[in-house]
C-alpha cells in the first residue's frame, strides 16, 4: 500500500502549524508527512521587530524545528523551495526534490518595494531572524561611529522607517524606547540621534481606529519620533532617502516595511498571483490545483465585510494551517467535503516598546499597560499553539 | 603670592599617573595643577584589544578621571588640545586656553600610515575607546552580515591585521579566540571566517624572543590565523589590501596596527620631532624648553643598550610620569638639579587570547597560562598605580 505524501514547504507560523496538526490528527499509516524549510529553525516573525533594534537576544525569537516536531511522525528537510513543479506533482530544492500527493505551500513573503529606486541596494528589507541580527548590528555600529566621525550631517545616527504599518510602528517604538539606553552606552548626546517614519498613506496604520493612532503616535513623539506621513518616497540612495517634492532625508540607516508581497516561488511556479499572493479557493487550495493548498503570506482571501484582502498576519496564517489540515485529513478518507476558511479575528494588538501598545480586541480600545499585557499573551499563545506549555514555559514573555 | 601653575595635557598612562603623583607630592600652597584631556574618562590603552574584539565590556577599560583625582587638589578640563605656544606658556583648547608655568605634554600617539594610500579610508587606525567600540560593533554586524550576502568572495568574514606588533598580535589573539564563538551566534560556518596578519618586518614581534613569536605564531594558526611575513602593503581599498606583488585579499575589515607616531599636536606647536616624537633630554624636558616636559608616546628616548628608541608602552610611559613629577617638584623647590629618566624594564607580555599568552620578565621566557597570568597581574598593577586597591578590585582581572 502506498501511503499518501503530504509535503508543507515552509515553517513560519503556517507551515510549522500545519505540520503540528497533521502529525497529531493523522496516524502514521494514514500518510507521511514531510516538512521542508531554509533553516533548521522556527522563528517568531511578529517578535522580529524586538531583536531588530536590539531589545531582545535574537535566539529567543527562533526554536529548532525538531524540539516542535514528533519526529517520529515528520520528516524534516532543511533545503531551499525553487520552485514547484505542479504538473509533475513535485517540488524542486537546491539540493533535490520532493514528490507530493498533496502540498501545503506556506512560504512566507517578502519585502514589496512598489519599483522604487534603491531599495534593495541601500535599505533593509529582510524581515528575518538573520535579517533582524543585521539591523541590530548595523544600528549599534552606527552609535559606535558616531565620536568617530568627523560629518555628522551625513545622517550617521539618522534612522528613517520606510511604512507606517505594523511592522514600522512596532519597530520604531522599540527602537525609540531603547535609543537612551544606546546614548548612553555609546557616550552619545540624546539629541544626535533621528528617527523618521515616513508613509505614502493619508494616515499611520491605515485601517486601524485613528483615536489609537493618535495615542500611539503622541508617544513615539514624546520618544523623538517624527513622522511624515502622506509622503512617498521617490528613492532610496546611498546617502538617504528622497521624498515627497524632492527633499533628501540624510540617513546611515534604512529599514523597509512598506508590506510585503508572496513568496518569489509562486509566481516563478506559474501560480496566477497579485503581488506574489494566489487568491485561493474557499477550501485553501490553488483555482485548478486540487492537490496544493497555499496559506499564510502566499495566499490572498477577501474579507467580504471591508471587500479587500485579509492583511497577512500571523494569526490569520495560524488559522489557515488548521483548516488546510482539516482538509487534508478529509481528503485522505475520500470526501470532497472541504471546509471553507474562515477568518476569527481575535484582535490585533500593536506594540509600541516598553510597556506600551495600542489595540482592538473585539470592540473594545486597548491601549497602555491593557494592551502591552494583552500582547504579551497573544505572543504567548503563539508559542503555546505551535510549541505546547514547555515551549511557552521557556519562551514566553512575562506579561507584567 | 602667585602659586606656580602646573598643566598636564592629556590623561593617559602618562599624564594620568603624573597628575595623581603630583597631587600627592605637592601641598596645596606649593602649585595648582590642571589636568586637561578630551573626554572626562581614563582608558586602559593596552586592553583595548579585547573591547575591540569584543571579548570584554567597552565599559571595563575606562574609568572616569574624577574618581582618579583628589579633585580638591587638582582641576579637571574636559576639552581637546589644539596647539602649545610656547613663547606665551600657554595651550591653546578648541575651547578656550590655559596658562601654565610648567606644562606636561602627554597626548599620546595616532596611527602611522607610512603614506600608504587609502589607510585612513578603509581601515580602522583608532586604537581609542571610541574606536574600539566601532571595531567591535563592526566585526559583529559582518557576522549578521554573513547569512544576508549573495557574494562571499567579496571577504564579508575576511579580517586583515596590517602589522605584527603587540597591537595586531594581541588583537588577533582575542579574536581569534573568540571567533567560535561568533560562528555560533549568527549561525555561520567556522571556514567562513578568514584571518590573516600581514607584516612587512621578517618576523612577527619584530625584536620579541624568536621562540617565544613561534610559539605564539603555531597557537594562532592553529586557531586559523595566516601570517603573511615580509609582505609589505602596498595599498587599502574599499575591497580589501594589496600585499606584496600585487595580490590582493578581498576583506571588509582592516584593522590598522603598524605602530604608531606622536600626537599631530607635537608638530603643529613647532617641535623639532621625528614621526611626532620629540628627542627629549635627559630630564624628559623638550630642548630649548625648561617649562615643558614631554612624555609616553610624544617623547622618543635613546635605548643606549640596543641604540634604539624605546618603544612606546604604557609602561614607560608611567616611569615617565613618575620621573617628571619628581623634576617639577624639585624646580619648584628653586632646585635645578633635576633627575635623569632611566627606563626600569619590569618585562613584557603579550597576550594570545584565551588562557594564552608569551613574554619575558627580566631573563626568563614565559608563555601559556604562566605568561597569562603575569599579563594579567600587569594590567592590575597599572590599576593600582594609577587608582589604587578600590580601583583594582572594581576593575581588575581575576588572574587564574
Amino acid at each position: 500500500m502506498n501511503k499518501a505524501k503530504i509535503v508543507i514547504a515552509g515553517a513560519g507560523y503556517g507551515g510549522m502549524n500545519a505540520a503540528v496538526t497533521l502529525s497529531k490528527k493523522l496516524g502514521a499509516n494514514d500518510a507521511s508527512i514531510t516538512l521542508v524549510n531554509k533553516h533548521d529553525y522556527h522563528y517568531q516573525t511578529t517578535w522580529l521587530h524586538e531583536p531588530a533594534a536590539g531589545s531582545m537576544e535574537p535566539d529567543r525569537a527562533r526554536v529548532k524545528i525538531s524540539s516542535l516536531l514528533n519526529t517520529n511522525r515528520v520528516n524534516f528537510v532543511e533545503d531551499e523551495v525553487v520552485e514547484v513543479k505542479k504538473e509533475d506533482k513535485k517540488i524542486i530544492l537546491k539540493n533535490g526534490e520532493l514528490d507530493y500527493d498533496y502540498l501545503v505551500v506556506a512560504l512566507g513573503a517578502t519585502a514589496e518595494t512598489f519599483g522604487i529606486p534603491g531599495v534593495h541596494e541601500h535599505a533593509f528589507t529582510k524581515w528575518t531572524l538573520d535579517g533582524a541580527r543585521q539591523v541590530k548590528e548595523h544600528i549599534e555600529l552606527k552609535f559606535a561611529d558616531y565620536n568617530n566621525v568627523l560629518d555628522r550631517t551625513e545622517g550617521v545616527l539618522t534612522f528613517v522607517v520606510a511604512g507606517a504599518g505594523f511592522t514600522g510602528i512596532e519597530f520604531i517604538g522599540e527602537l525609540s524606547e531603547r535609543a537612551p539606553e544606546l546614548c548612553k552606552r555609546y557616550d552619545v548626546p540624546r539629541e544626535a540621534v533621528r528617527m523618521y517614519v515616513v508613509e505614502a498613506a493619508p494616515s499611520a496604520l491605515p485601517g486601524f481606529d485613528p483615536e489609537l493612532v493618535e495615542y500611539g503616535m503622541n508617544l513615539l513623539e514624546s520618544r523623538g519620533v517624527e513622522f511624515k506621513i502622506n509622503t512617498p518616497i521617490k528613492e532610496v540612495t546611498a546617502s538617504g532617502v528622497i521624498v515627497g517634492e524632492g527633499e533628501e532625508i540624510n540617513a546611515d540607516t534604512i529599514v523597509w516595511a512598506t508590506g510585503v508581497r508572496g513568496n518569489p516561488v509562486i509566481e516563478k511556479s506559474g501560480f496566477e498571483a497579485n503581488r506574489g499572493r494566489v487568491k485561493v479557493e474557499p477550501d485553501l487550495r490553488a483555482p485548478g490545483h486540487d492537490d496544493v493548498f497555499i496559506i499564510g503570506d502566499c495566499a490572498l482571501i477577501i474579507n467580504e465585510e471591508a471587500n479587500r484582502p485579509y492583511p497577512p498576519t500571523a494569526q490569520i496564517a495560524t488559522q489557515m494551517a488548521k483548516t488546510t489540515a482539516k482538509n487534508i485529513e478529509s481528503l485522505l478518507k475520500g470526501s470532497s467535503n472541504l471546509e471553507a476558511f474562515k477568518f476569527n479575528n481575535q484582535g490585533t494588538v500593536a506594540s509600541l516598546g516598553g510597556k506600551e501598545a495600542i489595540g482592538v480586541v473585539g470592540s473594545r480600545k486597548i491601549y497602555g499597560g491593557t494592551a502591552s499585557f494583552m500582547k504579551k499573551m497573544i505572543d504567548n499563545k503563539a508559542l503555546l499553539t505551535v510549541g505546547g506549555p514547555m515551549l511557552a514555559l521557556k519562551k514566553g514573555k512575562f506579561p507584567l
